[in-house]
């Protein structure tokens, strides 16, 4: 077993030229008033990595470019589609328009599991919430569907960047057929 | 679909005096080298809600008690049990002597991905290296196996507390029969 040297990944890997012309898989995020330029970032990130068709920043979610967000994301808010809506709302219309039903990750008496969706629900979008607050009554009315990751301990939830990321892998692997058997 | 509220979700919560006594789940976290609180704290975390068994903490990496791990971690690093080892081998020693698998999250030859592990491969420990240089060769010498996050963009990997949260939350499906069908 050998670690892969950074000029054997870099062949694994597309190139930023490469990137613009692939079918990009039919998973969006959008992030709903983030605070944290740190969690964007990494978010980008993560978005580069599952080939995301898009990331939604809306509300006062800081947005591209941003140095901090550009230091965190190492560069992937170059490699990623993005785009800004000041208004939740209309970030949520430009995906309903486009028949993308509209997932939002968050704590709710709806109790789905994140594992739950299935290959017919994609196009989906994944819909992160505040830090704090989580997401907010108005988008969550708008959303179709909610789904939660389960929570083992004491603590309430996951930092919204590793949420992001468990949720965003497990839409992955339905989509691809992913799996162990 | 209704958030649920703060009061609410901590009913669904172990309580503090509860944690001490659950059965947790035969997941550990090795983090060798780490450079981030940041990181550290938001892995404590995600061990707190995936009630993994321990987080080991080697090397460089900063352990509690560290106001910046315990401010990222929400206090989880109170909730996770943890134990730190300056030699990384003692770590894996440790975990030996449990008969614990230890699988390297690491981007190797060997390219096993991280959907792969099966239920006869728990107790497990799952290992994370350091933010830019990875795990280091003599760790990965030592290890029982490795896993990896495929990565379908341009950048080389993704936040090392994201990883961890993907690959963690994986291993919890696979304990616990979580799937959709």
């Amino acid at each position: 077993m050998r670690k892969l040297l950074h000029n054997e990944i870099l062949k694994l890997r597309l190139t930023e030229e490469q990137i613009g012309n692939v079918m990009r898989h039919p998973i969006y995020l959008m992030l709903c008033n983030i605070r944290s330029l740190y969690n964007v970032g990494s978010i980008f990130r993560t978005a580069d990595a599952a080939l995301v068709s898009e990331v939604i920043l809306t509300g006062y979610t800081p947005h591209p470019p941003r140095k901090e967000i550009e230091k965190t994301a190492l560069g992937a808010d170059k490699t990623v589609p993005w785009r800004y809506f000041k208004e939740h709302k209309k970030a949520l219309i430009y995906l309903k328009e486009q028949n993308i039903k509209i997932f939002a990750l968050e704590i709710t008496d709806c109790g789905k599991p994140y594992y739950s969706i299935t290959k017919s629900e994609f196009p989906l979008c994944i819909v992160l919430g505040n830090e704090l607050t989580g997401i907010d009554n108005e988008i969550l009315s708008l959303c179709d569907d909610s789904i939660e990751i389960p929570m083992f301990g004491v603590k309430h939830s996951l930092n919204v960047s590793v949420a992001a990321g468990i949720a965003t892998f497990e839409a992955i692997k339905v989509w691809l057929n992913l799996n162990n058997t």
